[in-house]
């Protein structure tokens, strides 16, 4: 499994914050990932970029991920975005977990693939967020939307 | 990866068909079976039951299924409930593919918990339908429950 | 506007309760029907019956609620839910608030259908419960499946 | 009720197009709004602008909106987003519907307030739109976020 050292996204963050809290997203990144078996060993996921309230991550759909009709399992890329998700909204070093999701399927994803999820904080009320994933093929294709509600949870990940 | 022979759910089926129904759904399943890798190998689900319009499919959580939480991923709780409704929604033989699905996360699962779905048709109306999951952990405990819309296109399983 | 006084279901309750649970269940629908223009007056709305985590309400489709392609409001099949759902997670005297929906819409609604709207409680655990909501026409068809979910907040209703 | 003028939103439309897509846009709306009863008349909406992929609606929260706890009823803030939705969707002149629907509250709004719902497209492929909706009062807070799912039917507008 590779492991992509995470970096900062260069893109301006929304609403979420810049500078310091960055760094903090990077630093909470490394310590859930180096412990995610599921998304690092199980599924073959890197992690592209993490920033306050974003990140990206990527996944190539091998034969592991295929179901009975040979294409991505649909809950396989469910799991890439859930995992994106789960950087985004764990950023500012408070724990925080899903508590609802919904995901809209495009197109198929095929063996070989590249996928790409990327995601966005719209909001953050008191302990409450909600996050914007989008995963594309390499050709730039939009294969799903996903959107997750958050909740934060005492404790801190770092 | 143990496989489990589907057998016919003995529970009555709503709305859905019974009798020669099932059988085809048996069929369907079987055929789908054969060739998941992902729900079989990757994961370690096996089939419980299935019938006409629904499906029961059991996932014991092990290391491989641990985020960065030490907790199931919950992704591979939406993957559950997601081959879970495909079973249910292509047991009439007719090529159906999930359009979207959301899910709402009730409690976590733990190394060693055995989870549960039952999936049952809450409607189908020409192409489109509604099905219901419900994932339990070995309690009796609700983990997840999750809908799925579903759409059926062109073509036949077996 | 009528309304309907309400009475007790007499389907067994699922999971919720029931005798004494019902009792109560009508007194906090009275009581938050009383003071509800948007469901009573506006919409026109009745209410049919609710019990321990359940309720049933009803709405004559008028010219009020049309649209621009002359066909009842998606809007207003929701508000008819997400009523209904109202009365359902709230029936222990427990305020709750709805934290977020979902809902599919399967066939149009016209002038002059009477739409029904029954609930059922899903899950409740903690302050936290899910219910569905199957909205049909006076044919019985069924128009649209809604899911709610809900938070207890401090309070009581009556 | 106040009729608003639609006019051509400003802001650049994201992937759906631009220049005279806005003008078919802006027909588009002043057609549907024509006999859109239930936004205009009873729920009292304004269009602020709309555009090809895009849309704003605004809605003052009277007495007429309030539910038994006396706070807007979501029903209607959604019903807010859903017609906001239903400009942006129809924006091209190809009639479409909503197919579902998910909406998270926020905050409650009060009488008094005055509600913005801007509407963008994030996904069009063949027939089938993804479109999110963010409901803000006239202080700039979030009171819900909505997306919609919307599909193109035979037919055009205007």
């Amino acid at each position: 499994m590779s492991l992509v050292e995470p970096v900062i996204d260069p893109r301006p963050t929304t609403g979420a914050g810049a500078g310091g809290q960055d760094a903090v997203a990077i630093r909470v990144a490394a310590k859930l990932w180096s412990t995610d078996i599921a998304s690092k060993d199980t599924m073959g996921m890197e992690i592209v970029s993490c920033a306050a309230g974003r990140a990206v991550l990527r996944m190539p759909v091998r034969e592991l991920h295929l179901n009975g009709h040979r294409i991505c399992h649909g809950g396989f890329i469910f799991t890439l975005a859930d995992s994106t998700f789960a950087f985004a909204c764990n950023s500012y070093n408070k724990s925080a977990v899903a508590s609802g999701c919904s995901i809209e399927f495009l197109r198929p994803a095929h063996e070989g693939d590249v996928l790409t999820c990327e995601g966005v904080e719209q909001t953050l009320q008191g302990r409450h967020g909600i996050y914007d994933m989008r995963v594309s093929n390499q050709r730039g294709e939009v294969v799903a939307m996903f959107r997750g509600k958050s909740a934060q949870i005492p404790g801190a990940i770092v």
